[in-house]
């Protein structure tokens, strides 16, 4: 892991976002299955999932679900129902009312908030299907109080083992009651569009491969989307009260998720600086997912020595970083000096899987620099907000004339008639009446 | 206007995109104002807005904002100012606070809700150059406490009038500080990517032609843009009780925005709809944009006769229109069934420009039936939220079991690792304390 000062380094990855004949591929999809519906789910699922069903067996029966528990070890259930329970009660603190304010003219103005009505979530099949994702997907959607939430799934991988056991038991954890055994662009599709065994839905989340990203973005409009995850990323600010070993560790937890992820430590300390590098290499020899790692760390990884603390807040702040700890003497005097972080960790006890699998906050976190204007999952994602405007006729009366003058400017002679013709009736009847 | 079942009808628009050539052409001026800053701007804005500028005639100095109000009737300033008033009002019930939750371990959770840093809002020029735009855009950002916010737009049609006086008179009333004479795609490209004279910003909005809101889709992901405005609607709900004047007047009001508006009555008296239907021709005869408004009625128009009022608030609940207008005799006893719609006026003194120009909630509503998912513009556009994860010893102490169980079953063994090492070394200081 290279050592180099904040002006070297720039972070920069180039996402791929799929070939042109990616983008073929899913166009022709999505325009089968809106065209064709099941007939095309169920050819495209034999085709590319190489799993040949029919429409009735689409669904995931219910009892499947429960049968999975027998499947997975007890420790496992508890430890899913913790985290379930700890990511329910965080989102819940996240629930907003809908509010009217009334006006001293008798008028009304408000917002009224309101769930989605039906959501989609889409979960990887294979060695990309992660419990843990279903929970970060599923529970914000339902604390919001989405009535009908729907998990799609590749049925297998081969063709024969049926969907991992821990995934039906995060989702039956999770209380996911709509589950259908497909993938693929073509499961984006059946949920954007409906097909005679899949209602449509109103929004559809979850991570998935390119074809399911190319897909989500071809049907966005026709449904919201949830934003298409870009390679991830921790920054460790640290000074040098910082332990090297735990420092060590969480950069490394993070590297290995892809050779894209990127891992930086930030420190004022060269003493921690070396001591951290040691240690990384230390560890990563005997990491099972090495090979991975180490490309990350070598490509995308740095430790940069900064001069002070006030610089290596810049340093996070310009970098933006999906993950943020805080290991330094006191974390939160620093804390209210982070712009752009998607997820702050502070102190030494709080290292990222804490957060990534079962603290409470969302694990979905805004990547490659976008936390500056973007924002981890939470239960605002899966609401709807619509503006409530009762106008009395005092405050008609009272304010026609402005409304009638900023149409006017603007060349909407429709839009001033509308009150205008208001005005001479209404004004008309008090006058009658005065 | 024709007057149809519920049954019969479906509002079916196709938007248009852009053309492949458009798509080239704003590729080009995006990369080449990537590239070459400043030099790319000036040369596009000669040769697009055929005006020619050195580099420090780019922002518009204050005092050209001050002069503006010369130029525009008193009565307009009142109207404005109120009108911006009314809107901070509204908007600054959205405000959020950041939380914290103190776990009984000691632990911390929250969330930090910031505002984004730097917000660009792109104004039109010529005729569709609408103050009511700019208050609308620029007035949220700012409640929202967005330090900087940057207004542009085209220097001027024919290169030499200058900027319209009433915009910049929006923009003073809204309190914009920074102003710069750029249009176009090349506008959009300087706000993304940055140019010597203008800061790149965190996040683009406001409304253009279809060369801006390509460009829009061009540059997200390197800043957020807000949605692209599809075509707009209205939907009017009424029963017998309703006024025909004024339903034919809001309807038209929607007509005259462009060719492919829709205006829709959706009533339970076949007299109503008769009597409308009348009056929108007579109204329509005397309307100074009626060619506009006639071409949306003929086309996107229609008058639905239903049953009842629960079969016209499914057919509400189908289309989700930016606007609704509930002019039935006890309005309040049906809004709470209205599931998707933008903005919902109530009773007959509250008519769509109430809301397009004066009320104070946002007149940017999700447009074409995305209210199922989507909602107007409000503070929430411009804040990004930070998780917050303070971990004492004794929680991890407590569930790093739990945590190494959930990583393991991932295959992470690196995450397990990092919340290992800590229990080892921590379990044993403990124990060595003890």
């Amino acid at each position: 892991m290279k050592i180099v000062s904040a002006r070297e380094f720039d972070l920069k990855r180039e996402v791929e976002y799929g070939t042109p004949e990616q983008n073929e591929t899913v166009r022709r999809i999505v325009s089968d299955i809106r065209r064709e519906g099941d007939a095309a789910l169920l050819r495209y699922t034999e085709q590319l999932d190489r799993t040949k069903l029919t429409a009735s067996e689409l669904r995931v029966p219910q009892e499947e679900l429960q049968a999975a528990y027998a499947a997975v070890e007890p420790s496992f259930v508890t430890a899913i129902r913790q985290a379930a329970a700890n990511i329910r009660s965080f989102h819940e603190k996240q629930k907003r009312n809908s509010w009217m304010d009334w006006q001293p003219d008798g008028s009304l103005l408000g917002q009224v908030i309101r769930p989605l009505k039906r959501v989609g979530v889409y979960v990887p099949g294979g060695k990309a299907a992660y419990p843990s994702s279903v929970l970060m997907n599923v529970i914000p959607a339902q604390v919001a109080g989405v009535p009908e939430i729907v998990l799609v799934t590749p049925p297998s991988t081969n063709g024969g083992e049926g969907i991992n056991p821990y995934i039906l038991v995060a989702a039956a954890e999770a209380g996911v009651s709509e589950m259908y055994r497909v993938g693929g662009a073509q499961a984006i599709a059946a949920l954007a569009y409906g097909t005679e065994s899949i209602a449509p839905v109103d929004k559809i989340c979850g991570p998935g491969n390119i074809y399911v990203a190319l897909a989500k973005r071809e049907v966005y409009g026709a449904v919201d989307i949830d934003s298409i995850a870009g390679p991830s990323e921790i920054v460790v600010l640290a000074d040098d009260t910082a332990n090297p070993v735990y420092v060590a560790a969480d950069l490394l937890s993070q590297a290995e998720h892809d050779e894209m992820a990127s891992a930086i430590l930030v420190t004022t300390s060269a003493v921690l600086a070396e001591a951290v590098q040691a240690e990384v290499q230390q560890q990563l020899d005997v990491l099972p997912r090495r090979d991975i790692a180490a490309a990350s760390v070598e490509q995308y990884g740095a430790i940069i020595v900064v001069d002070s603390i006030d610089e290596g807040i810049d340093v996070v702040n310009r970098l933006a970083p999906e993950h943020l700890e805080i290991m330094v003497q006191e974390p939160m005097a620093y804390a209210g000096r982070i712009e752009n972080a998607g997820a702050i960790f502070l102190g030494p006890y709080s290292s990222e899987p804490v957060g990534d699998y079962f603290a409470g906050p969302n694990h979905i976190i805004p990547t490659n620099g976008t936390a500056r204007f973007s924002s981890p999952v939470d239960v605002d994602d899966f609401i709807k907000k619509s503006s409530l405007i009762y106008y009395s006729k005092e405050a008609l009366l009272q304010n026609g004339a402005a409304i009638i003058e900023l149409a006017r400017h603007e060349g909407f002679e429709g839009h001033a008639r509308a009150i205008a013709v208001r005005l001479e009736q209404e004004g008309k009847a008090e006058s009658d009446n005065g």
